[in-house]
């Protein structure tokens, strides 16, 4: 048990000298794949976009390089193809003969070269690999007269974690740089059979476990919306990636809110399915074995529309549970929202623990009132039924601890033999239990109080008992920010205590965006008392006031729909319902 | 951490001295309640049933005092009730008004009398409770001319350790003699709403883990078909209940064998579910918060229709997930048996670590061969292609340690405020992981090892995919024996496996029973060299043989029929086949 006693290792340069040359020789390798691509486009993005300090000390969207045509950097195609061309219409136009998948490939290759450029979105790019298959599935097509499946030529980004067959998976471990595997991840495994193409394996943050994304390989990842914000992690490559159009939809995974967190901070759809429905079978983590909370891959896309075309081709053509046995063989249904009433809401605009940022606490008051013009919903307040001040810390308490129950063994193998530093919000992860390892008893009562947490949810709010409040969906803030600056991702409450009791949620923009002329907040006195809520919003003097408005320039405000346990068609179908009322275009 | 010092406490007669009071008045209800139903059958039940040391000694068949008439214990109505009419028959005659549930309800109730009389199965009898629920029944039924549901009226024995509203649940901890609880289990809540008729809760052996039952509250249970040998465990209440049928059908539960154990010893069909597919929910065990080896409850039946009835009502028209959030929402589906080819069934006479007794290998040999003569199935020796001694040698190490992992603490936590004794089998389960509590860390790494072994046998032998036997089912032996010598019953892995793994099992009669005459066995010099064939076949000098055909006299040989996950209702219907097949009638 000696590695408990240090919660955060001290950075060993000497081993850590040993590692820099492989590093560089990984991140070249995506350079020089970018260039090789074409050397031409890849002069125009050195020249035209903005440069890396100007990229970390300005709020700038990088997305106007991709959607606005006046910078030149891609034709008129391409622009529609990134840009305008919904994935259905992606697939339409390759069966009709007007679009090859060779150049959609190309197309958003460009866009995802783009991303790296701005937003340093990659991990590894896959270009000759996703150029050989668009071909390939062009040959198909010209051949048969058939797609080859649902995602036939659909340019898909990967989160870097998910082993890639013949390819360097390192899950941002600096000791797994030369860790080439044999199998991909079924879950790629089951995209590439249904036709996907994969042209990029995208960033996440050291040990898997920041809400942001920074690590000692690829360094740190910038929001797409304005990027001396972070994108969120830990699939905040992904955010980056869909956020940039650098891919038509990306696949990311999560386990404390690391699909929902980034797809709130980039403004874009996300989904944290119930477990076990996507398979993460073969991919590289430091939590193997834990299961006192389980992760789950899911999808990060520009509509509602796309997200859940992702989930029924995946599922219902992917079958998971042919592959990976831990799945279940749930076949994404139908959704079943009431049809002879309104669906009923409940809006949790603060979980009693930590207060929301004001631009989420106006966003999440703004939407409820736009929902409420139309006759489709009715809500009612979660919040004075909500778990109080004292028992939402003790189930974060206890949220935290399962994250770190083996006192960071895992994690540590992984992270200690190349000596590379400890990152900030890494010490802060590792530090959620205090480091230590439980015991297996003190395990299972945690695990006890997880179901008794999961129970109530159901009993109190999704139950159709009496004394149930009956609600079909819950609406929560994503995040406490309209995103976050780096490095300050501290609190995950908002999308931990989902994954603590499992049940599934949908991320959605909502239209509004920090403002910090309105989003102003100047009385420290009204915070509550508990250390989170300080945490967040005071400095470490736990009297004056940390946040500044100034900080959020151009973050957006996402909101979390949740639904019961495997329930996850209703939630999308709900969202896209929501979407439709409140007009969100595609992004 | 002090707990684990003790792996096997010493009773504390002081302690237990205080309990023992209690006990007699616990026990003394019940016979309260047999004597207060029928004083005349009472009596009868006195003057014609063999005394306890008789039982105890001779290989007597008690099922002959229900099942044949000339004992006259039961009039002939009462004869055809509780053996010749099943469970759809008396759903129809209670709709036709030929047969009321107050009918019902009292033969059955005679019958359980009869079984606790002669094996001990009942830890409380529910009379007063079952017949003002029959009458409620009848009165519905008279009011409204429906059945109130699928299980109208049908009588139904619980394994004790199910919560029961306004009881006292002991789940046999003997510190829990006066525990009343509020609310009943959700699996009996379930059956409640469907109309069942619950007039006795049975009896589990201590801690709910041997594969036998006897506790510190109401003794040993005995085999109904020899009552000198073991109704297996920990459902052996069950077993002995529905054995003599003293009730339609049982609800036990399962961790390592507990339903289908039971079951093989009295030759019934049981079935032990994929988990999560019925509701643990509200059930007292010493396991709570253990998910590595999770446990699930589960019916024990006279026939294979009925067990697949129980199953189709409780989950499509109880639906579990209403009030468990843990239970996966998938209905009870049709079978999908291969229709254009043979049933392919990988056959594993051993599994490489123990030696089946000789009863077993020849019931397995003659039901294969029999089989053979229908065209329906074609069968693949998966012995070779098993798990090697070595390999099954470390799984089922790593299965013997995730039942102890927390060094047993929270079963002594029921067991020692009591000071009862520690029974030798508890003492035996209380030692499967050397007594240590393990880190969270090493479970985790148990974890690992566990799945590697699930996703091998899924992707060696169910799996469609190249390299894999591709078989559609696996049958195997239940337990190493034909039933076993009380206190014996030492060597879980032919059921444990398969919890470690969680793939579904139906147990089924194969006609076979042990003989003395031909399975006999000479040649200790042949058995493998592993710890775990010693214990099971050789004395404590680990050279001269234990294994005694005397001993077995009576016992029936009951296969195992394993399919892949979430696919129960596809073992059910193969069961169903190799019963018809078989031309095995309803016990």
């Amino acid at each position: 048990m000696t590695f408990s006693q240090a919660v955060t290792p001290a950075a060993d340069e000497a081993k850590f000298q040993k590692y820099e040359p492989l590093i560089e020789k990984y991140n070249q390798d995506k350079w020089a794949q970018i260039e090789r691509f074409d050397p031409h486009f890849y002069k125009l993005c050195l020249s035209k976009l903005p440069k890396e300090c100007e990229l970390d000390s300005e709020p700038i969207n990088a997305t106007q390089f991709v959607t606005e045509k006046e910078y030149g950097l891609l034709s008129n195609l391409e622009y529609k193809i990134v840009n305008a061309y919904t994935m259905s219409e992606l697939l339409a136009k390759q069966r009709s003969g007007e679009l090859s998948a060779e150049t959609i490939a190309k197309s958003y290759i460009k866009s995802a070269i783009i991303a790296q450029f701005t937003t340093n979105a990659a991990m590894q790019f896959l270009i000759p690999q996703a150029l050989e298959k668009a071909k390939r599935l062009d040959g198909h097509l010209k051949r048969t007269g058939e797609l080859i499946g649902p995602m036939h030529g659909i340019p898909i980004s990967l989160k870097e974690h998910m082993n890639y067959e013949g390819q360097i998976t390192t899950a941002s471990y600096v000791s797994l740089i030369d860790n080439v595997v044999k199998e991909s991840a079924v879950t790629t495994q089951i995209f590439d059979k249904l036709g996907a193409v994969f042209h990029v394996r995208t960033s996440q943050p050291q040990c898997i476990m920041h809400l942001d994304t920074w690590n000692n390989i690829s360094g740190r990842t910038r929001n797409p919306l304005s990027t001396r914000l972070s994108p969120g992690g830990s699939s905040g490559g992904e955010s980056a990636m869909v956020g940039m159009h650098g891919s038509v939809i990306g696949v990311g995974s999560d386990i404390g809110g690391s699909i929902r967190c980034p797809s709130a901070f980039a403004n874009l759809f996300g989904l944290c399915p119930t477990t076990k429905r996507l398979s993460s079978m073969h991919c590289v983590s430091g939590g193997r074995g834990q299961e006192s909370i389980p992760s789950t891959e899911g999808p990060l896309a520009r509509s509602i529309e796309e997200l859940e075309y992702f989930m029924d081709s995946y599922i219902n053509h992917g079958k998971p549970w042919e592959y990976d046995p831990t799945n279940v063989p749930i076949p994404w249904k139908p959704a079943s929202l009431p049809a002879d009433r309104k669906i009923r809401i409940g809006v949790l605009s603060t979980d009693n623990l930590v207060t929301p940022y004001p631009a989420v606490t106006r966003g999440i008051n703004e939407t409820v009132a736009a929902l409420l013009e139309s006759a489709k919903f009715e809500f009612v307040d979660l919040t004075p039924h909500w778990f109080t001040e004292t028992e939402m810390e003790e189930i974060y308490n206890c949220n935290l601890k399962l994250y770190t129950v083996d006192g960071n063994q895992q994690q540590l193998e992984l992270v200690e033999p190349s000596g590379e530093p400890v990152l900030p919000l890494t010490k802060h992860f590792l530090e959620f239990g205090g480091g230590n390892e439980l015991s297996v008893y003190e395990n299972k009562k945690l695990n006890i109080k997880r179901d008794s947490v999961r129970l109530a949810v159901f009993e109190k709010f999704f139950s159709r008992k009496p004394g149930s409040l009956n609600v079909d969906f819950i609406l929560s803030p994503t995040y406490v920010g309209p995103s976050e600056i780096p490095g300050q991702s501290l609190y995950w409450g908002y999308t931990s205590f989902w994954n603590l009791t499992d049940y599934p949620n949908v991320v959605f923009p909502t239209g509004h965006t920090h403002d910090k002329a309105i989003d102003t907040f100047e009385a420290p006195d009204k915070l509550r008392g508990n250390k989170y809520e300080k945490m967040v919003w005071l400095n470490d003097d736990a009297k004056t006031l940390k946040y500044d408005p100034e900080h959020y320039v151009g973050g957006p405000v996402a909101l979390q729909l949740t639904g019961r346990r495997f329930h996850d068609e209703d939630v999308v179908a709900a969202v896209k319902l929501i979407s439709d009322t409140l007009k969100l275009s595609r992004r």
